[in-house]
């Protein structure tokens, strides 16, 4: 028994040819109207039944969350809401569901909090909210592959499980297969790792960055789309243990030629989703707006969701180096009124989310690209510019900053130059013992380069409009939680 | 200075408008003709230099390996072996390359053995051999996302870490933020993993699997594509500690929809390479026919690399029951002659390599699907069939064997019915508790499931021809080796 999917039979024609649905119970009303859902769009199709062709103990059966199949013709709806729907000649029960059991889950037809549904996250995705974040979710990464192999790079697989623990970006998870509660020790009474799986400690990877510039000097255009790893302790709603990046790496690209690319593709993938993801922005807007009503004024959106998502696309980011932006917050309101929890005093200050978000909402109202900034503060791998006038180190770093959501890319140019590069290694002590190959590719043929990361969650929450990061990945990792 | 790729421009016209392209040197011969490779394509693209319109001091730069832009005219080439060339105006040296260096290592012009390539893997990608085989395996990881984003599928990212070690596909590697040395101990002086990030232990993972089961129950059509990981001390060529997995799941699909789905997903991803990959796969079929004069006759590749993967894509697969499998390989002239290492006595056995490959190679020549598995012999989420007149157990197991290649796909139907996965789990030890959710998708609204996995590697070492899996993608992961 072929079965068409609901996407598709919504778009098409009424038709005389008896087709067979298959799909899961969202409502059934008055022993008549069956709203049955699979998956592939927001919405139901509607399916009428004459209730006195069927049996009582089958119409018991039509409960939500129950599967059935149903085949019938594709007719004219005559309610509102839809354009078609199925005229039912037969309906056969797949799979029951309890509504007793029901009524304990999510999927019981009622509003459900967010934390809720994370509790149930193996059931959340049969909701309406979740079915849209995770397809448009899915939409997204398409869109990511799709801008790469059109425009010429090599998605490089690069490896989750790393010998290094020099890549700086952040705590590591440790793996391994000893014993755990009776490890071999060395001579020195150390954990002997030689005994280990791989014969030395390894780690989970934090960025693929550093291999992927490896291939970047080979395939000339490469991009990294993986799972990358933090073990820090950040209960936060924006950060995640395990969470999934897309790094591309690009051969002779400057700071420039890198920001052009961010800004790009970053457009590129929201509007594939504007085009491609209608229904399910339609919903997720709507839930917004609903969300935001029981919101402080304060709190509320200043846009719906996809009005900023096309505000995204008009507009140039605005590009201010580090530089001026200190200057920009040192002399703003709420520098000189001691509203910021961190003051900005002189040149050299980290920034915090509360003076990117100044910039970007207040001061610009547009997306910004920061660059520029302090050596002292970024990683190894950064491009040093010649000291300004005022002697001042910088690296060609750069931060791409979004309404709402902060920094949303991080990227730079690396630095080329072998000794340059040895050196730096050396001042902040990243041992060059575990990262020789890297340094390596700074001796044949060394040529300026430049990527960018960006932290796939944070885009699927600015295009969902969704404010926590557990509830745009199917199943979140965070300190306390490796459910399901 | 803009630069263009080399692939598009040996497709271009010749033009008088100068261009900048940038590359590194794969030859210099006589002062004059430089061919110049920047990973976009396998061909250089050759830089005609009139050597009197140079200094001596740039020339002597013009190393292999060192990156150069040149800036010329694209004219018709006067030499064969290409339709056109650079006429070179103007040389930059972009990064050098001292060729002492160079001789040391893997860049240098000359043959180098597969085995000393793997210790420079973050050299080897510049070689022919390796851009070939991971331009071909990008080209093959697009043609996936493809294949399923234009059938209506989503892709899910399942969790990479997991607190559960039932999944049963193998061993795992443990990971933990524990003071390896000293971990806190319980009251039974047992690790107390409840001081460990996850508060439990956990591990990494081995297939997406059951989570993508929930997310078909939800989405209707699912696929994951993402790293999975086997603790296994095999130090094969055909294994590896980390590798990408491909496992798509489909909602009211059986074993018959699922054997669909496989052969056309993987006809379509090889048919993609054939039509993309052309001048890479001209590359490696050459290579394979160069390196096979060298092997004994038995050992050689029975067809050309290409006329192989058109082979598969212009035959079915043949269908056969394990139970018809196991009556043809008894009455073999391998079994009967006793030149198989494992004799087939007797339904239930496992079946070796040596016996699938008979199958494959020898009886049907073709691919083959072989179905309906003994129970025994297979995982607890399998779907039962009613036994056989003999009374014999089997479930809707289905491998696709290949030639050459043996297993490349492994799937099945899905026990939908709670009871039967309920005693399969207690029969088998897998332990409710940590299964609670996968169980209970089997609760509300059951239905009819099927998918199947595909080790990724696995379909680039056949469309590549690379007999070692650690040829195939940037940095392998084996016993013994977490290096780069």
């Amino acid at each position: 028994m072929q079965h068409q999917r609901i996407a598709a039979l919504l778009q098409a024609e009424p038709s005389m040819q008896e087709i067979t649905v298959k799909g899961w119970v969202r409502s059934f009303r008055n022993d008549r109207f069956i709203a049955l859902n699979d998956g592939s769009t927001i919405h139901n199709l509607q399916c009428v039944i004459e209730p006195d062709n069927f049996e009582r103990t089958l119409l018991d059966q039509v409960n939500v969350a129950a599967a059935v199949a149903v085949t019938g013709t594709l007719v004219e709806s005559a309610g509102s809401g839809q354009r078609v729907e199925l005229q039912a000649k037969n309906v056969t029960i797949l799979g029951t569901a309890d509504p007793e059991e029901v009524a304990k889950t999510i999927l019981s037809p009622k509003r459900h909090k967010l934390e809720t549904l994370r509790e149930q996250a193996h059931l959340r995705v049969r909701t309406n909210t979740f079915g849209a974040v995770m397809r448009v979710r899915a939409a997204l990464s398409f869109a990511v592959h799709k801008y790469f192999q059109e425009n010429g790079f090599y998605q490089a697989h690069t490896p989750i499980i790393t010998g290094s623990d020099a890549e700086g970006a952040g705590e590591m998870f440790r793996l391994s297969t000893l014993d755990p509660k009776n490890p071999p020790l060395d001579e020195d009474g150390n954990i002997d790792y030689k005994q280990d799986f791989f014969e030395k400690e390894s780690n989970l990877t934090v960025s693929g960055q550093l291999e992927a510039e490896t291939y970047a000097m080979g395939l000339g255009q490469v991009y990294t789309f993986g799972p990358t790893f933090r073990a820090e302790n950040s209960n936060t709603s924006r950060h995640l243990a395990e969470f999934w990046m897309i790094e591309p790496e690009v051969a002779f690209n400057d700071l420039d030629a890198n920001m052009d690319l961010s800004e790009d593709f970053i457009k590129s993938v929201v509007k594939y989703a504007l085009d491609n993801c209608k229904d399910d922005l339609d919903f997720l807007e709507n839930r917004l707006i609903q969300e935001d009503k029981s919101k402080p004024q304060a709190e509320r959106s200043p846009m719906e969701l996809r009005k900023k998502l096309e505000f995204i696309l008009k507009n140039n980011f605005k590009r201010v180096s580090y530089t001026e932006a200190i200057d920009i917050l040192k002399s703003s309101k709420p520098n000189k009124k001691k509203k910021f929890k961190y003051l900005i005093e002189e040149w050299g200050a980290d920034l915090q989310s509360e003076h990117e978000r100044y910039l970007v909402e207040k001061h610009f109202e547009c997306p910004v690209i920061l660059f520029d900034y302090p050596a002292d503060i970024k990683a190894f791998y950064m491009r040093l510019n010649d000291p300004d006038s005022e002697g001042r180190e910088t690296v060609r770093a750069m931060d791409i900053l979004f309404p709402g959501i902060g920094e949303i890319i991080g990227g730079s140019q690396r630095e080329e130059r072998y000794e340059v590069l040895k050196d730096k290694m050396d001042t902040m002590g990243i041992p060059e013992e575990e990262l020789w190959w890297y340094l390596e590719t700074r001796k044949f043929g060394s040529v300026t380069h430049s990527g960018f990361g960006l932290g796939f969650e944070r885009l699927v929450m600015f295009v969902t409009g969704m404010s926590n990061i557990r509830d745009v990945i199917p199943y979140p990792r965070t300190p306390g939680n490796a459910e399901f």
